[in-house]
């Protein structure tokens, strides 16, 4: 019976990783590895051989495992803590990930790995294990500290650039070559299909899940948090990205609804059951061979996340205008590789173009980071006192005055508030326009559907699109206002601060006027420039166009007041959501 | 991809399921219901058809849902809840299961179909639902009254009875026909493997998870809870039971650790998850065909369950003493069939005894019934009160006569307290023996492997047996002398009440001393010998057996004492865990 040896093979695991797990913590190492190291004992290279019937089944639940792991790690991602992020994160984040592929990509190289091989391990080792320096932190109680702060910022900007990492992956992998203007046009598509999916879906689901919380009921409230996670890693599987990116945004998404701590509650006993499943299955494809064979670029690789990450995240962390302590903290906390590698090397397995020896490299250099961790982490205090000693007064003058430097240029009383004013103008302009764009994008692309659906009433072909594009320009009017008048009221403070009465004189007043009309026109008309081009395949040509225009103006001009009504509602709506106390208006 | 047709599955089951089961909601419907109408919509025989792709996968998860349903139905049941059943509750069940068998039976046969299928009919027909009647009487807020407890505790004892013709229906059908002598000796193994199960699951089980909980993990609480529910679930299977018992006795066992709440709380919501896959996979099965062309006996086994178990559970709750009223709400309250009917019907697929219409039928059956449960508790109160106008006087008198004889026959004061205290005394003395007989029975199953473990130390056949069953002897004493020591107490207090001063005069503590020392030797000589017999086939011969025998009775009486300590160690380790406050001793 097939369900018997299904039980047969949970019960193996659960049984063997509890025991191993058990005996990880009380030598004070991470559950994961137990876990990594339960799957190599039940594995089909251990002797006695073959705990586990049926692989197939426990592979499709480690997929499973990947989801809950993606979607808990949204779940307690939220945008409030991304844009409350400050810049050591991303300057850090960003020059690790760069600097990392890039070593990992010149490994590859060097041991005669083929470029996709080399690309994925470069990507594999980019970024660091939430998990497993949250576990660190914890047992040396360190959680509180600034640095740690630091290394969560890190993290949080880490998981949106891995996010991207392996959309572009997929990418690449299926096309086969790597293109600086593809790269570019999939992680424009990304960022759009992100911000879109972010901006609709934390208008709906959360009010879909406070509709059903009012029920009271955990398992109605259980079932539509998995059937909307689900639904939408469809989704994006269907749009060709990654089943992870989904996951991942419908956790972000579901974080910013008020039924946050119940959902956590709820789903983390099925992400723990899957995600135990998921790290068995990984030590289950650990080939003891394997690691013989390869015990050289093991050991390489391993030196290089080790001492790759400290240097780039450090050097990030002193850039940004850290201490030369705190900024090596930094480095030595996140100095080892952990679930996101796996599910990269996972991915290229799945898109079948890594070889069979990556993943068992990737998993031995994780558990050996892993291991190394906790060790680092406190060897980071003893190192810096030492390297402070050790370093010339010259060197350490010039980061002093580096860090000085730094804390003057930042803008500081009424101009930071400027600087936050202008910043959220642009945000909610990008914001706009990114749904624009994804409105004339989609009809384009839906462009062919729709025509057979109006065939009938419609024959003439130019007519068709005249329609398809008349429609889409009428559904992204309010967000074309809305972004024309945030420019509008960002030129007026621009032209404020740059043309100065004292310079002026008696023109102040007129200048001031035609730069605050000018620039919202001006970068209007780009916008459209930039959307007719997106639209080229359905854009109508001619009299059409010209109609279409006047028939939108006519609109315009009737409904200024509605637009500006139904946009404003949608913003707060937005906004409750997030929950931000300096709401806007 | 395999796993995206799997992650397609699972989006359309808990999709659709939510949305079925939140309209279900707005209605007032059990959400069971909405699982299987989600399930019935989505499935092969609705068009348009093939929204599920990977069937089997599917299958498999389901059956995790029964794992889980059961497991968390042994975490609420607990072992001293039913020792607190009353009387009504054990009239009730024995008398509703065994009519409603025989009359599933018999309504199988009416339509010409074979045995097996009658008689699994019958089981179906047997237990309620305990989740159905909780939700209902939770949404009439019903479930403080007195009636309410009494259908609980009909409940509870459904629950293990049904656990039992579970493990009866897998025996017959394995052997294919039902013999009296066949069914006592299945009951009586049954019975010993549970006591034996639950004396040492709840010796050992708490012990893990109170060390594990020691750790604050809810993470390692988990895995262990899971691999011990499935690791538990192979072991019966692998004795041929059914993976139902398993999960159930193992969460029986659980029940009784002080980590209780915690572990439902983390199982609750996986529970939740595949048994909401369990309910929509029987959605998937029903086929509109088979429920038309069996039209005719849905309709009659739907007036049998709600009128036979009506008349049933009123009439054993009426036995047991209630008022006609009471009796009446019981019996309303407990007319439908759920859960447990889709289990037996689904193992009878598995067996592959039973014909392919019996599953729908039985889900038709119990979707009506269950629509009809609120209804049919409200109008309880209405038809009482009709019935009693309608009754004759002289049987309403015969009623309250019967009720007052009832009461007076009940022990009261201080033979209550001595009637409790024979009732402990013989459950004590039945553990042990149950012990001592597994002890055996294990020695005798597993001496052919022990032979060849000693075969090269111990050449000859005889010396083997002689040294299992004396190592079975040993292991069992503590048992044997806790039993009589109990066997004991229990004749010299029935001495005492037995054999009166006013009537034996001068005799009167020599006879007593007979009777207290004559009854537990008299008993334990039985008792050797029905060991004896059940462990036949390793019993040693002639001079062995004294010799064995001599040893037996210097080892008990240089270690007396010592056994006494082992064994009320071990008994108070037991009733702390069951954390009872009239604890002896």
């Amino acid at each position: 019976m097939h369900a018997i040896s299904f039980i047969q093979d949970l019960a193996v695991i659960m049984l063997i990783a509890g025991v191993v797990t058990i005996l990880f913590h009380r030598f004070k190492q991470p559950v994961v590895l137990g876990y990594i190291v339960a799957g190599f004992l039940i594995g089909p290279h251990t002797p006695p051989v073959g705990l586990i019937h049926d692989e197939e089944t426990i592979k499709t639940l480690a997929e499973l495992g990947v989801i809950f792991l993606m979607f808990c790690l949204g779940l307690e991602f939220s945008l409030r803590k991304l844009f409350r992020v400050g810049a050591t994160a991303f300057i850090a984040a960003f020059l690790e990930i760069g600097l990392m592929i890039w070593i990992g990509y010149e490994i590859g190289q060097y041991f005669g790995w083929n470029n996709m091989d080399s690309l994925f391990l470069g990507a594999i080792l980019a970024i660091s294990s939430t998990t497993i320096i949250i576990k660190a932190l914890g047992d040396l109680k360190m959680k509180h500290e600034r640095f740690a702060q630091l290394i969560f910022g890190v993290l949080i900007v880490e998981d949106i650039l891995g996010i991207g990492i392996i959309a572009l992956l997929s990418g690449i992998a299926v096309s086969g070559n790597v293109e600086t203007g593809q790269v570019f046009a999939t992680v424009g598509k990304l960022t759009l299909f992100m911000i879109v999916a972010l901006v609709v879906g934390i208008l709906l689901v959360p009010r879909i899940l406070a509709y059903v919380a009012r029920f009271e009921s955990s398992e109605m409230l259980l079932v539509t948090v998995l059937g909307l996670c689900f639904g939408f890693c469809l989704l994006v599987v269907k749009l060709e990205y990654s089943m992870v990116l989904g996951a991942f945004l419908i956790g972000a998404i579901m974080a910013e609804s008020r039924q946050l701590a119940q959902i956590e509650r709820l789903v983390e006993p099925i992400r723990d059951m899957f995600s135990a499943i998921f790290f068995v299955a990984i030590g289950l494809m650990i080939e003891p061979r394997i690691l013989l064979d390869y015990a050289w670029p093991i050991a390489v690789i391993t030196c290089a996340v080790v001492i790759g990450k400290i240097v780039t995240c450090s050097l990030g962390a002193i850039v940004a205008g850290n201490d030369g302590r705190t900024s090596l903290r930094v480095g030595m906390g996140l100095s080892q590789i952990g679930e996101f590698s796996f599910i990269i090397a996972a991915l290229g397995i799945t898109l079948q173009v890594t070889s069979d020896f990556l993943y068992p490299v990737a998993v031995a250099v994780s558990a050996i980071t892993t291991l190394l961790t906790p060790y680092l982490i406190r060897a980071a205090d003893p190192l810096s006192g030492k390297l402070a000693q050790v370093m010339p007064e010259r060197v350490s003058r010039v980061f002093a005055l580096y860090g000085d430097w730094l804390r003057s240029i930042q803008p500081q009383g009424q101009s930071a508030v400027l600087a936050g004013m202008i910043r959220k103008i642009l945000m909610q302009v990008g914001v706009n326009l990114a749904i624009v764009v994804a409105i004339f994008l989609g009809g384009a692309y839906f462009a062919g559907t729709l025509a057979t659906y109006l065939a009938p009433w419609v024959a003439q072909d130019n007519l068709q699109k005249a329609l398809i594009w008349g429609a889409a320009l009428l559904l992204a009017l309010p967000f074309l206002i809305a972004a024309y008048r945030k420019l509008k009221a960002l030129s007026m403070l621009l032209a404020e601060l740059s043309v100065r009465p004292e310079k002026a004189g008696r023109h102040t007043a007129r200048v001031r006027k035609v730069i605050a009309e000018l620039i919202p026109l001006l970068s209007l008309a780009g916008i459209m420039l930039l959307v007719m081009a997106l639209s080229a395949s359905i854009l109508p040509t001619g009299e059409l166009l010209i109609a279409i225009g006047l028939l939108a103006a006519g609109v315009i001009a009737l409904l200024w007041r509605w637009f500006i009504r139904v946009h404003s509602r949608m913003q707060i709506a937005l906004f409750e959501t997030l929950d931000k106390p300096e709401q806007p208006h």
